[in-house]
């Protein structure tokens, strides 16, 4: 099985870590093939980094058909462009946001999501009621630039354990999920000393990806995610014409 | 009062039939700029054209800083790249799902939004929930593809109207919203023939950007809308990297 | 266009100082003609002053027919007699927490209404969530009788700002809706200090109007706002008995 | 006990209607107190005649309270006034809608409320979602006018007999709620009828209100139904300015 | 009439001052017949002794049907096999969290329970949502074991207290609801503190359960509750089985 | 790894079904020990036999503990017992109705889950709602009694696809959830069928499990799943007592 890890920022080293993060919960038979965005933002912070750096992650989708994969993830936990990577995909794609938190939705009844920016805090709220969360977590800023998190003198973990601290004493958290891709080291060394389930998005992600695929279970194209019906695209946006007419 | 109206597909007919609809009903004092993209799909059917529609809406937003506008209007019943509007731009920005459901919360308890084909269904259901109208608004699809309905001969009219009917009978509809920007013409004879408040959401946009700017409100720069910070983007996508820090 | 800026409290000087408002932001062509209920409460404070108030209210839109309106404003933040007004009249009516919360949700994802009293709050966050902004919005009181915001030396002002920073702080709040009608006056000022949009219900109701009427749209007569049927009222309301039945 | 059952329209035959039920179920120590209110709509049917029926209905508490009551029932669907009257008492109030909505949910996980007129249909609607009822209960309305219900030839029992047989079979009901006082009489035999319970708001909440009384429990002061401050009341609704300022 | 009030748990000294309560406010005409578990855990305190009291709560549901009795009771908070004994029984089962916050209701608009232990909280707050009233109450957990609370010198009260205090302060709660069986004593007294209505569980599900008898109503069979199929069980199970068909 | 698979009920042909899905798609290091219920109902229809299968199922959960396994799955589509058995476990638990929900929903943003009985349906929306799917799914029956499910000439398999076809048509569904464990057989014809991806619980609840496991996460055991309290439990219950106390 092949899963291809698409990092939809253009931080090569964010990509890394998020490969050694999925390679390390892979199962046996399982390639992680990695993939840094070409084209689009450093890091995603907020709704217009995370706009412009769709077009990046759906050329690597599409790039990476040659090779070929069995499934993808979106190596953000704003899930970017998860709607039409699906749509455009015949295979199962993964977000980091969605996958962590139906993960911890299995281990806890209540928990919270400890992400970077205030920017980011009602954005992946709004992602966490959509996919119907909305009731058992809570989402909480940590005032940490994404790429500090690739600087260990940048205090930014000492942030992050604070904000962890505040969930567990003020809202009655079960469990934590860690709200960045560039959180995905972090995770095992949190749950060893808080004692509650720390869930990554990259491995859940994998896992999810895993689970699909050996079920022989792909994204609906029946409905919302439909195949992309075939038109034109023009000016510097051409290449992404689809080929193929929808079912 | 000068209003930016962008057409994120680059159909320049559908662009001219919704500044018709806007010149129609703006103020005197309003001028509408019309601006179509120069490069993504043709229409936007769906999460994957929608998504590849944001880079040529946000170029356009960006080159007509140059003459200026007071406001920004989406021309796409999907809201396509609205979060990232607005956190690119110093003005407001409308986008016509949100005026016009909340222009139809004005003067129905209960309404029923008709779209054109069903991979946008769930799509427009999921804007509409998180504008706060789940409770109130249904959606529909009248299996419709976009650019018929730039054709009088189609039979897109025809299937329109079924619908509506439906939703009066089956839903107790007490307005309807058309959803789409291509069927921005059709508002007031359907509204005469069925003696309820039809909503376009091109004209309820154009009068939100107007009160906005009359009232001195613009988008928030706290929190999710906060300016994009400055940061390198990479690739063909270098020329949208922001010039200015966020405060 | 005329419209009628109805305050709902007997107060005259509260709905001066609404129509000095309301004038300050009407369109070149807008004729506010304000007037004030001449039975019921002086000021509006919980469900008991509210309820009492509506026959005042319902009999100005009823004498003013005379001279003829093309929307009404109903001048008080709990929506008071909307939903009977959109009923009796023939032409839009708006009421200032829905017109102002609208307003709103173009500008922030996540906003306060700072209101007066505690008696308040929860009528008004009924409101809020029953128009849809239940997840997006929260619902202050500041320890103001309604009255001492009309005098300068009551510390309303003050306890009103308070509240304002507790809000953006504690609540993440992105922009701030001022929760009634006597604060109407001091909503640039607050925006100037803040930094955050701030949202005034009679302003935003006098856009919301002038919309409604330069659209053609009033009222749905469809459903639960169908005019009322022709019946006797009996005593001291028998003034109110509808006059003609409804289609 | 002493329970005032106040009538807020002003129909007569209405109020002995109700009170013969009320009688029906009252525990043998509890008196039922009838009152018709003296001012306002023959019938309430949607918002407008609601509206004007609270003034009536304040005045029937305040009356009889030389006679002494110890809690007092609204006897109107819509729940009439409830908030205001709320305020104004000293004893518990209650409505039909609230308490047959709240008996229901002891009988049964889903059931459908069954009222008269379409313009009702979304009020009550709106009453069974703020009561915390809408994920269980839908509403329907059978096109029978108020007044109807008073007379065996008018056909309106069949209308209603229809609509339960729809609520059955298409909503899953496991129980039916009826929908306005004035069907207070067609309980029982309905329930013999279909085999599922069958609520009637009458009945309900007198027992409720004996309920309240038994257990020493009367409306909280605390908060959104404080009791009214005092202050003026003008012209012809002088007679409502409160007497007592609240705690 | 005869009312059956089970302790699912094992604790007689529990049973007992339920017991009293429940006589404390039963009408002249209604026989508590007070019956304690036989086997299961001495306290409930969270899912798995919760889960593990059914059957014997089951069993004497089963036992007292000789005596005969016309409604049942569930003297636990976490509404313990509220469910199963419905589909059960021929007859009213009430519990008690479902009667205290149906009661609140009528009481306030906003609420707060509080219970025993952190582990039960989220149980709680669960069936508050449930029952409907996730957007009008909260849960707190006072940290107290079950047992305590029979323990005049454990401190239990005080610390229940401080909760309360905290109840009304932070969460602007109107009533308080006490979130246990063990605190019905305390009801009383709490109220007359703090000066707003304090709802024992307890007492109100005798009332609740006095209006469904008296009212003609019981659980309905169709759906949900519809009574267990005629099947074998087997093991220690064996005399579980349901000896009838349903209908 | 090994992974307990606990049939709930006592029908060892249900648990060998259940078995062979399981085994079907577990990964190579995988052991599924299936495990029947040695107490309690032949099936799981409707809360009461639900409430008394739970022993059983935890008997089974504690006898295997000899024998060692690394999670657990309650072969149930109702979820029986799933909050006592995290609770007891020190692995992670797993049921049916919930693995199978957040797998379809990363397959499809509407979906329908097709059940057996009417008495069931309820029962399961309850459960997607609480999963947070509520607005995404719907639940249908479609009158099959489980153990036709085992008998190839009851028709069962007719009547199934019967209602998936109507959840196609009429709700727009994108997917479908199997609602029973023993349809487990059924799922890859059925999406060969219908092109649309069939989840069934079995298969979906064993990746979960796999999933949970290599990535070292387990049930929270802060708060609501806290370990059972160690005390006394009587009577035919007493073999339950926990040994040891929570931390």
């Amino acid at each position: 099985m092949r899963i291809l890890l698409v990092n939809p920022n253009t931080t090569a080293s964010m990509t890394e870590k998020a490969a050694v993060a999925a390679r390390a919960v892979a199962a046996s038979g399982t390639e992680i093939i990695a993939a840094t965005s070409r084209m689009g933002p450093v890091s995603i912070e907020g709704h217009y980094d995370g706009a412009l750096a769709i077009p990046g992650l759906l050329s690597e989708l599409k790039e990476q058909k040659a090779g070929g994969y069995d499934a993808a993830i979106i190596a953000c936990f704003d899930d970017t462009g998860l709607d039409a990577a699906r749509s455009f995909a015949d295979v199962p794609v993964l977000g980091l946001c969605e996958s962590a938190v139906a993960t911890a939705g299995f281990l806890a009844q209540r928990f919270t999501v400890v992400t970077t920016l205030e920017r980011s805090r009602v954005l992946i709220d709004n992602l966490v009621r959509r996919y119907g969360m909305g009731a058992r977590a809570k989402v909480r800023a940590s005032d940490i630039p994404v790429l500090q998190l690739e600087d260990p003198a940048s205090g930014a973990i000492d942030k992050l354990r604070a904000e962890i601290e505040r969930a567990l004493s003020d809202d009655g958290a079960e469990a934590i999920v860690l709200g960045c891709a560039g959180m995905t080291d972090l995770a095992r060394e949190l749950q060893d000393i808080y004692g509650v389930p720390v869930v990554d998005g990259v491995a859940a992600a994998v896992k999810q990806a895993e689970a699909l695929v050996s079920l022989g279970l792909s994204t609906s194209k029946r409905g919302s995610y439909a195949s992309p019906l075939a038109k034109p695209f023009t000016g510097a946006m051409s290449a992404f014409a689809p080929m193929r007419a929808a079912s």
